[in-house]
């Protein structure tokens, strides 16, 4: 077990925060909420941001930039929008501070009030659909694929790092087009963006569905979902993408004047996903001893530990190191090579196994003589002893092994942890003794999911897409379903 | 001249707005003083980000992020940075919205007031110290090398899109040392950084220099900075380079423990460049007919146009067209072909102009049968119709010949227009009627260079760091000077 990390069966919060903190990531900062991403935290969403902008550009998108501060008149253009996030924003009023006339210190300048009040945006939509509205004109115009890189702020009142905090970053991407279909192709495609990129980069299964109306964004008229499953049991919704429908174009006015000159409200989407992923990703993966990175996203894929006993033994390793060290980077591979003498191999290795680092190759005197080098994988800790002159071939495979492992490790998990319940009494038992996702007959009404909520704490995660026709009756009231949806508690 | 741009001659200031707005790059929100960076300007911004994050990684820094929100607390620790912010920030008092109850809308809820107020930030020294004094406690804590790249806003009451705004990107770096030298020493790193990503990347030859005492950072013992010339005759700083000397330690009671056990403050410096460097690179570089871009921050490097008289024609262009394109993307370049029908090859080239798309190449029935295409480069305007076949040797190296002559037309120019001064009387003549850099004898004191500043609108940009030793005379109060410093008008 990691130095100072208690295990998850003790207490998988505590396991969380340990880990965290321990391995560097972040760490809660003394503005309220806020959260400091550190720099090996930081590098983990920097592979996250490559890998996802390199697919939004590969499906047609650009980047661009819209203001932090969005009028209040604006946000409460869009009735359930502003329904949804007025009691969970950051407002600012005034503009200037000044010295207090009494010499107490420095106060809010009361004079330099503003006229309206600026809220930190929450999301974009209003302020994005309010320039749409001078970029529209004609269904020449159309669509506008754009997405944004940016910090976000809602006032959440029990924060936790990565998985909720007042301010995190993101990217939302938000589309307009000149016709329904269009932009309900465009919601999907995005869903399927983020489903590939986390089950192939930060290699979590999700199950993709479809938020009930109880649960869905506030100015959407579908929201879509990826959501995937945690060691403990609960749900991470990793992602959202959103059919807008006219809604935001009404409010903004947004029309635009078809191939027949006939004026039309334009279709909208909006999707997401943030820092939160990196929460997913710790929450997933991890053991006891520390961090597990798939090595898609890992900071480092390599660490090199010298075992020596002399500044020559140090040397010769070294001149052996550098060159497989520079015929991994050549192949586009992070590697570090810890030669520190001021701690001993067996610290670096618990280190290492702490940050997550996929592969660590040790090497000694006896291997010198021997031509090898010891090989560790993080993820089932394996090691053994390869012939050195092999070890840049065998790194590649080993590093995509791993990748696969990660992934079928929590697909099984998954499979495992996903129950059919017939009945409110097994639905009960079991979300208390075993966990997971739950696939059970609801009736389709919002009072049943209230109740449901209300009595287990478990939510309606989503609709499955791929949920095939099957007559039930709901757990709860009894009531005709026509399919199974998912069950489970959630982050 | 391009359509709908004012000439630099007419209103130099009125040719850059159009050019920043028919060129798509930005325009003004409706949040006062915040722009939207559209899709092209912001893919130009990528580029510099791309740029700039190699040489600080290259040069071992790394990427971190910090809360955007600064208590009103920590701005005030230090005393001449809160004297310096304290006039233009946006201050955020309350938490949440709510219903009118008089119906008439959504107001902030007057429940909902912070006990402390919180700053956007202007800059991170104060949140980011506050960070460090967990972070360091021992000479082995050091140096710590971190960069930001965030949002800040500035309470700015006239603003110009990229070049002064509330809201701008930058990135930030905040690094902390063990000992002054090497702190010093880090800063004029920056700057060298800095100076070599505008003059290699930007094609902007600039002045390294230290900011004289009135024009420093509030908080530094010493700022440093670069000076570009734009075409108007202003100056524009580019970017900055602090050393804190021990100020925000002390502020926020930073100590180490030295290799002898003894406490020290720690030595710290801060650097940045903005959005503003775009406003730097249309100014320096473009023309009446619209930018011009170096190419290695071009978004797209080569334009084809086909010239056809029917969709046959297309197609045949089109089987030759794909295959340079092809070649020229594995070598790393973006290319586009703008096959529309609906507009004219002239309308096209008019835009691509309007654009700064540094090669553009067309080709037409003839040059099939010629084996033959047009290039034409953006910044001076030479075309010539090469051989088909070469065409995919010869962008590189005219890409290259851009690169370079529109480097070496901008540093011709700066020196057409820097002068030597040595009486008062030149230099408000010249100011006037020339314009530009000048290189005058100053006193030293803060009294002549608020008086110059304020009878000529001109300041003093910095002291070159290149200045030799040379004895004269202070052009405004006679009394003896040491060397020359760069005054110029400024942006």
């Amino acid at each position: 077990m990691g130095k100072g990390i208690t295990s998850r069966d003790e207490d998988y919060s505590q396991w969380y925060i340990d880990l965290v903190k321990k391995a560097d990531l972040a760490e809660n900062s003394d503005v309220r909420g806020c959260m400091v991403i550190k720099p090996y935290g930081y590098s983990i969403w920097e592979s996250i941001q490559q890998g996802l902008d390199k697919m939004f550009k590969d499906t047609g998108h650009v980047n661009a930039y819209f203001p932090l501060f969005i009028p209040k008149s604006f946000i409460a253009k869009e009735a359930s929008h502003i329904e949804g996030f007025a009691k969970e924003c950051a407002i600012v009023t005034h503009y200037r501070l000044k010295n207090a006339e009494d010499g107490s210190g420095v106060i809010v300048d009361p004079d330099a009030k503003l006229e309206e009040e600026l809220i930190v945006r929450p999301t974009s939509e209003t302020v994005i659909w309010n320039s749409y509205k001078r970029w529209i004109q004609s269904y020449r115009d159309l669509p506008l694929l754009i997405n944004q890189w940016a910090n976000v702020v809602r006032w959440e009142m029990r924060t936790r790092l990565f998985l909720r905090t007042t301010e995190f970053l993101w990217q939302e991407g938000h589309t307009a087009h000149a016709t329904s279909k269009e932009a309900e192709k465009e919601t999907l495609l995005m869903l399927d963006v983020y489903a590939d990129f986390v089950e192939n980069f930060m290699a979590l299964p999700v199950v993709k569905g479809r938020k009930s109306e109880g649960e869905k964004f506030p100015g959407a008229v579908d929201t879509y979902c990826i959501e995937a499953l945690m060691q403990d049991g609960k749900a991470l919704q990793a992602g959202t993408s959103h059919f807008l429908g006219q809604n935001f174009a009404k409010a903004f006015d947004v029309q635009f004047a078809g191939k027949d000159g006939k004026l039309d409200y334009v279709w909208g989407t909006s999707w997401g996903v943030s820092t939160r992923l990196i929460g997913g990703l710790i929450m997933a993966h991890s053991d006891d001893d520390g961090l597990i990175i798939p090595p898609k996203l890992a900071p480092i894929h390599v660490v090199i530990v010298p075992i020596f006993k002399s500044e020559e033994e140090l040397e010769k390793i070294t001149e052996k190191v550098d060159v497989i060290s520079a015929e991994l980077r050549r192949k586009g591979y992070s590697v570090k090579f810890d030669n520190r003498d001021t701690h001993k191999p067996g610290f670096k290795f618990a280190e290492y196994e702490l940050k997550g680092v996929p592969i660590r190759l040790a090497i000694g005197a006896r291997d010198l003589e021997n031509g090898t080098i010891e090989m560790a994988r993080r993820d089932t800790k394996e090691k053994k002893v390869v012939p050195f002159d092999e070890v840049t071939v065998l790194i590649p495979v080993l590093l995509d092994e791993i990748q696969a492992n990660i992934y079928q490790k929590a697909l099984k998990f998954r499979e495992e942890k996903t129950t059919k319940v017939d009945s409110y009494a097994d639905f009960k038992k079991m979300l208390e003794e075993k966990g997971g996702f739950f696939l059970a007959h609801w009736d389709g009404t919002k009072e049943t999911e209230a109740a449901i909520k209300e009595e287990t704490k478990a939510t309606i995660r989503c609709i499955p897409l791929n949920a095939h026709d099957e007559d039930g009756k709901c757990i709860y009231s009894g009531n005709p379903s026509k399919r199974r949806v998912l069950f489970a508690r959630a982050y």
